[in-house]
């Protein structure tokens, strides 16, 4: 199986790529590592805005984090041509954008993990970090950003 | 010497390697970085909690730091089967949790860099950014992530 | 035309490299890719404090950024001897000391990422994440961090 045919079987499609909202790439390449750049949540065409632990629940946040990871790999087959050239996710950061009180990050960058290991399966399984934030660019709830293997060429 | 004559010195055992929390992997290499998932401080087997310029002071901060570097250390040695395959420390990310007022977050990753230092000498000196984050997975007071570069094969 | 000749166009010239403030290294390189150390703003030698939201305006904010990508060409400057020996800059963390109700975050991001456009050219152009953070080193209002490919000699 494709991980065409995995996000299919999920019922998921790719979404156009994100374009960059400023003067930055949405990814850069060096050797067999891509760096992508932080991409925030989005919902209907707009920033998915609120705070964890506030407007936000927990289970919003892992959608929203999951929303993330499907536009993630929006911008990998916009990079890559090819899933099929991601040779392993290696590294997530998840932001989460937090009020003091609120300390399920881990939880929330879930939402966004386990989709990348359903559509990639193992090659999918990465290292990351999860933390709380004061604030995201344009009130966004989540954003992640990732750093990925891949095949130089097919 | 190697790494672990120099932790015998230091009067320290590395503790057993910490299990994801979560849907991820405590560490995964490319090529011959080995990015390394973000570990929050441990005490008594339980999360270290408490925000630093609150509940945590720096002096307990640094030790929080300290005994994250010591569970890193844990990971590594586990990755890799042994220390001395460590090239370099290349990269600390060290995230304080923190009040608004508190800006000595340098000062509490230092507890970290100087254990890397004391164990793993020159290999252990590192590139590194200290901030203050608004919450972390658990209400962890610290979490450090980070990257070294690795023999593939002693 | 050189990256040095850019600066000159400009009006800018390198300052001295900044020198770490703690136990840890300015940069270190492993294979092609060189890891740079968290810069904090400055202004008159003096970590230049404040928060986005706060105290500190977006313009101010987006200059402070500004002043420390000139830092990051410094230390570049001084690791490499040559900033020629940049091949590109891969990835920037431009992280921004926020209040909690101030979103623009990468608009203080580009005043840096502009900077490395103009005195890099394409060589320049990154992959980037900005995010708001509770609270900086010696109270900064902007910390900036970068991943470079560089050439191991010209």
């Amino acid at each position: 199986m494709t991980p065409y045919d995995r996000l299919k079987e999920i019922g998921l499609s790719l979404p156009p790529a994100p374009e960059p909202a400023a003067a930055f790439a949405m990814a850069v390449a060096a050797g067999d590592l891509l760096f992508v750049s932080g991409h925030i949540a989005m919902r209907d065409g707009r920033p998915w805005t609120g705070q964890l632990g506030g407007s936000v629940t927990l289970d919003e946040g892992r959608k929203a984090a999951r929303a993330i990871a499907l536009d993630l790999l929006a911008t990998l087959h916009d990079q890559l041509g090819d899933l099929s050239r991601v040779r392993r996710i290696v590294k997530l950061l998840c932001l989460v954008n937090s009020t003091p009180s609120f300390s399920d990050q881990h939880l929330v960058a879930n939402g966004g993990s386990e989709l990348l290991l359903a559509v990639l399966a193992e090659r999918g399984r990465h290292a990351r970090s999860a933390i709380g934030v004061a604030q995201l660019p344009l009130g966004a709830c989540v954003e992640i950003e990732l750093v990925a293997e891949v095949e130089r060429r097919l």
